[in-house]
């Protein structure tokens, strides 16, 4: 059987990966536009922290251990440009000649592409995006190249929080524009990231709207309604869109923003064709309803389950939680599930509690303020979401309500839950306790 | 209502301060038999770790704020010496004076005793068990007053791992002394905790059952068959009993471990005598059977279910998980639901896996591993446990299969939970996914 993959990074390797392993005699094929292949795309900014640390340390597995230990036919430098869902791509390889590929299943895993504004200045020198290796290589080939001592992240996402942190460490005077900040959490929860910011001498300009960069005798200036401001640097952190163009003009169905739709296998509406990670769509557990949240763990289950389905067995994923995490400086941010507003869009009647308790325990030294933003449902009773901050016990804390909200459990449920307790990790009533014993009160 | 409560710590304090929260006219009376309401018991090896600091800092509100601020009757050196369950507690004051007290409801959070041996040497100065503020003051006043260089710590349990520490902390040469060690753990998790002892100098004598204590001239001597160990202290740590005897001689059911049978109100078998904290029963969540876990978390829930329930309320309590978590030096210990022991004991068919995992995403600085246990059962695919060590990331982990557990989720359900990721906090796939992922193979 010929399985076809368009797109070699997590999902497209991921799943040849796992075809090659469930069935060795399976002809196996990656089309992949770029020269790199199986990278940790979120790694990036904390590479990028570093100057001496190669960019290249971020590729996870070699093209040829691809090749050569498993057998899988990669060809990078080889850009998809047409589907015909009856079974063939048409591509072209890295010197322009034109190429067939026949397919029995096919995986579409195109990932997404940045944003980048329709405005003068964006192909400026020194004018960056980050998403892929290349931005990464390219960011770092450019501040070795010139005298760098400023930036400009337009977008203030994890990517541009993240971002924010890698270049203070790098010494350069950092400032964030954004339209909004932190727009899908608590306001308790983006008044810490805020005060971080500024206790860093991050910048932060919010209500901004890129109209324009110029390069101008002080460097780049970036003009956003009545403000200029100037640096040597600027990083796009606008977010992403799906490449689902393919998809698209062969007339495959389109999920949110655009994004591939696919169903609980990931197969998308035209049969034997598939799609996971950054370009796909998922079901999200808590609404029931479609979502696209482009992150890596569901891009790599998703091309397991791909991978999985198109060697005969019946895969079906429950989908996504809506949950992050980033670190910003000393802040681990979390959030899983709906927040009030999205969850209000949905269709519920949701009530929230924000908590602030400790880290550690009465008396334990080295304790932190730790926040808790919790929301339930008025109707049910359900565990909607919830959302954190603080400088420890953020990250891993947030899978508790993670797998609560997979269960559609009820927030008086979830404050019976037994959390392990001990003086050097949190208080007796962990924060999440104690926020939703607060929670069942508006219940 | 006259509400009375033996017991004046973490679950008999929660009762009587909800009780007065719950309904302020009512006549709230605790019978605390020591001179210390109220404190972290849990603190304590942290505590005695720093010689500079004070035990009373572990006091988490003086008897006089329970007294003056919220109005409950609360009596120091009070012991309640018998109990008619029509109504009346028999009590013996500070100055052997005989008291009498009427109640209409009771709750009996009489705690638990550390458990000495009937061997010659027990009552030795410089032979302390740990388990009240009182014996944490007595610790810290003998090594004031004495040199101590050195000491032994006869069981291994939770108490004795952190006192390992908290000793060392404090210069002195440590040695465990114990039967068996971390029996309730799998072979490779306590085989971590087992080295990690090793490289701090802590010396293990396993297989070990103390057989007298003896002055000497070199210290004391500890002697466990044909070994004799000497030190200048030696700390009990061979667990807790229950303190039961008033209820038992009243005729009052009781648990496993001689504990005080509570139903899910945490009513006894006495209609309108409740019981809660280290000397009450719980049921296990996963077996729905009873079990004798004394830890804090639960005394506090089960003091205020108490108090909700004595004010008319109707609450319920799911039970424990088994959860628990300590620190040893570097590493995070945690474990919830149940061992593959425990499982088979319980009529379970489990099987289990032990994977080794990093804590952080590929090539991100500062990994380190982290070693997840997990247990399911054959037969339902139920999740049935999980254990953890490692630097990071173990503590707050474990909550999340303890949620799991408190679901009964399938291990294959747990498998395809959303847990955030982010390159300083996992790998793409988290440990626990990992190890998911593994035992699905197996069921």
């Amino acid at each position: 059987m010929d399985f076809l993959v368009i797109g070699g990074d997590a999902a497209g390797m991921s799943a040849a990966s796992r075809a090659k392993r469930n069935q060795p005699d399976m002809n196996v094929t990656v089309l992949e536009q770029t020269m790199d292949v199986s990278y940790s795309a979120c790694g990036m900014p904390y590479n990028i922290a570093d100057k001496d640390r190669d960019i290249n340390d971020l590729v996870v597995r070699q093209a040829e251990v691809f090749r050569k230990k498993q057998d899988i036919n990669l060809l990078t430098g080889c850009r998809a440009e047409a589907l015909d869902p009856a079974g063939t791509v048409y591509a072209k390889d890295h010197r322009g000649k034109e190429r067939q590929f026949h397919f029995d299943r096919l995986l579409i895993a195109t990932g997404a592409s940045p944003v980048m504004p329709d405005i003068e200045g964006v192909s400026l020198p020194g004018v960056l995006p980050l998403k892929q290796l290349s931005d990464g290589r390219n960011i770092k080939a450019f501040m070795k190249a010139n005298p760098v001592h400023s930036a400009i992240l337009v977008g203030m996402g994890y990517i541009g929080l993240e971002m924010a942190e890698s270049l203070k460490a790098r010494g350069l005077s950092v400032t964030g524009v954004t339209r909004g900040f932190m727009r899908n959490y608590d306001e308790q929860i983006a008044q810490v990231v805020r005060e971080k910011l500024a206790a860093h001498d991050v910048a932060l300009e919010t209500g901004c709207r890129v109209e324009k960069i110029e390069n101008t005798e002080d460097g780049l200036a970036v003009t956003c309604g009545s403000r200029t401001l100037t640096a040597d640097m600027v990083l796009m952190g606008l977010g992403v869109r799906p490449n689902s163009g393919i998809a698209r003009s062969a007339g495959l169905e389109l999920g949110p923003g655009d994004s591939i739709a696919v169903d609980r296998r990931v197969e998308t509406s035209a049969s034997g064709i598939f799609s996971a990670g950054d370009c796909a769509d998922a079901y999200h557990v808590v609404t029931g309803g479609k979502v696209w949240i482009p992150l890596a763990l569901r891009a790599n289950r998703a091309g397991w389950a791909a991978a999985d389905n198109v060697c005969g067995k019946d895969v079906h994923l429950q989908g996504v939680a809506g949950s992050a995490v980033f670190k910003v400086f000393e802040l681990e941010v979390a959030r899983t599930g709906l927040s009030e507003g999205e969850a209000e869009a949905a269709g519920f009647d949701p009530v929230s509690v924000t908590i602030e308790s400790r880290s550690r325990a009465h008396a334990h030294p080295g304790s932190t303020s730790i926040w808790v933003h919790m929301v339930g449902d008025k109707q049910s009773g359900r565990l909607l979401g919830a959302q954190m901050v603080g400088e420890e016990g953020v990250a891993h804390r947030i899978k508790a309500p993670t797998v609560a909200l997979h269960s559609a459990m009820t927030v008086s449920d979830f404050a019976q839950t037994d959390l392990a307790y001990a003086p050097p990790f949190s208080p007796v009533w962990d924060p999440m306790l104690t926020a939703a014993n607060q929670l069942i009160k508006k219940l």
